[in-house]
């Protein structure tokens, strides 16, 4: 770890730009894992997440400790309260990925999306893993810009549950209550992880311009 | 608000104190709601849930003014950034108190739970609801002795969702794939509930021992 203190904020950013690729690979790997029976990446997943978590608890400890020693204000204070909530958003979406490897491997050999479903849960892992690399973007680049991007994805993966919702419950269901069920909580994941990496960017925007973004896109801080 | 850096500080642990109290209050009403088709209270939990987030705002920028202007150390540090996590733990339990009373209020006038599982959500209504009062008194009196009843209901919450599925997927299940969806969503609810009541207790816990507890209990921060 470097000396200075802004050197060591840089390097707590870095960390948070990493641990978000890291989250993005997982994401990709546990919708691989669901779609393919990849059990091993499945399993990969869900050991990883441990690693995300030591990393949490490391990126928080450095931000704790430069509040501590350091009592900065205004837009470095902003940079570091925001850290402490984005390292949590990461640690949660990598959870979440988990939980989409836990249901992928309790249905090996199996699949747990039926074929109907396949291409929606293509579109949603894709739209979850890109929304997750452009939370990111927007912290390295501190670009309001991708907040753009970041609103049309979300409304992108409301669509793709809607449609789930649609199949699911319409008369034509012919995969019976456990796909129904395991649909139903995967859906209520990918689009968690959607809701975490919008609401991320949105502290990004926050740190950037002092401001929450005016628009109902947005979360509530 | 009170002039003092030390009764402002008050003033914000007073102010989350009662965030937990009305969040509580929504679980119950949801769990009501969706019981016992109370059309008006979820129509009140979900318009209440924007007041949650009003408050979530204030005290955020209450903290946030605090650390800026005083720069803390040492313990009272620690209580700020926690105070930071919390509010958004119990900003969570308050929109998925409302995201239950949207299911009560969809399936309005019928009852989204079939009465073969009635008694397993009137317990985890319960549960929920005594965590997040566990929760908000571990803060009040900054006692870790409510650790103990914390980790007992967690347990208690884990075991009613393993019978929720157990009943879900057996072949005796008789409600179709719409009551399953319903179900599976509700009991991902409540358990959610319950783990931020838990993460943020742990919260508590570390602010007055300056530890997290040392038990595979408690989630990583």
């Amino acid at each position: 770890m470097r000396d200075s203190y802004r050197e060591q904020l840089d390097d707590i950013l870095t960390d948070l730009g990493e641990m978000s690729q890291i989250v993005a690979a997982a994401v990709r790997s546990s919708t691989t894992a669901l779609l393919e029976a990849e059990i091993h990446l499945a399993e990969q997943v869900i050991g990883d997440d441990e690693k995300l978590d030591a990393r949490q608890s490391d990126i928080e400890a450095r931000a704790f400790q430069l509040l501590a020693r350091q009592s900065p204000v205004a837009g470095e204070l902003r940079i570091l309260v925001a850290t402490l909530r984005m390292v949590s958003e990461l640690e949660r979406m990598g959870d979440l990925a988990a939980h989409v490897a836990k249901i992928a491997r309790m249905r090996y050999p199996g699949i747990a999306v039926p074929e109907t479903l396949r291409p929606n849960f293509v579109r949603m892992g894709d739209v979850a893993e890109k929304m997750v690399i452009a939370a990111g973007q927007t912290l390295v680049d501190r670009n309001v810009q991708n907040a753009q991007e970041l609103r049309e994805r979300d409304e992108e993966m409301d669509e793709l549950r809607r449609t789930q919702f649609r199949v699911l419950l319409s008369d034509d269901w012919e995969y019976g209550v456990e796909a129904a069920v395991d649909v139903a909580l995967l859906g209520r994941y990918y689009e968690r992880i959607a809701d975490h990496a919008a609401s991320m960017a949105r502290r990004i925007i926050y740190v950037v311009t002092g401001q929450f973004p005016e628009n109902e896109f947005w979360p509530q801080p």
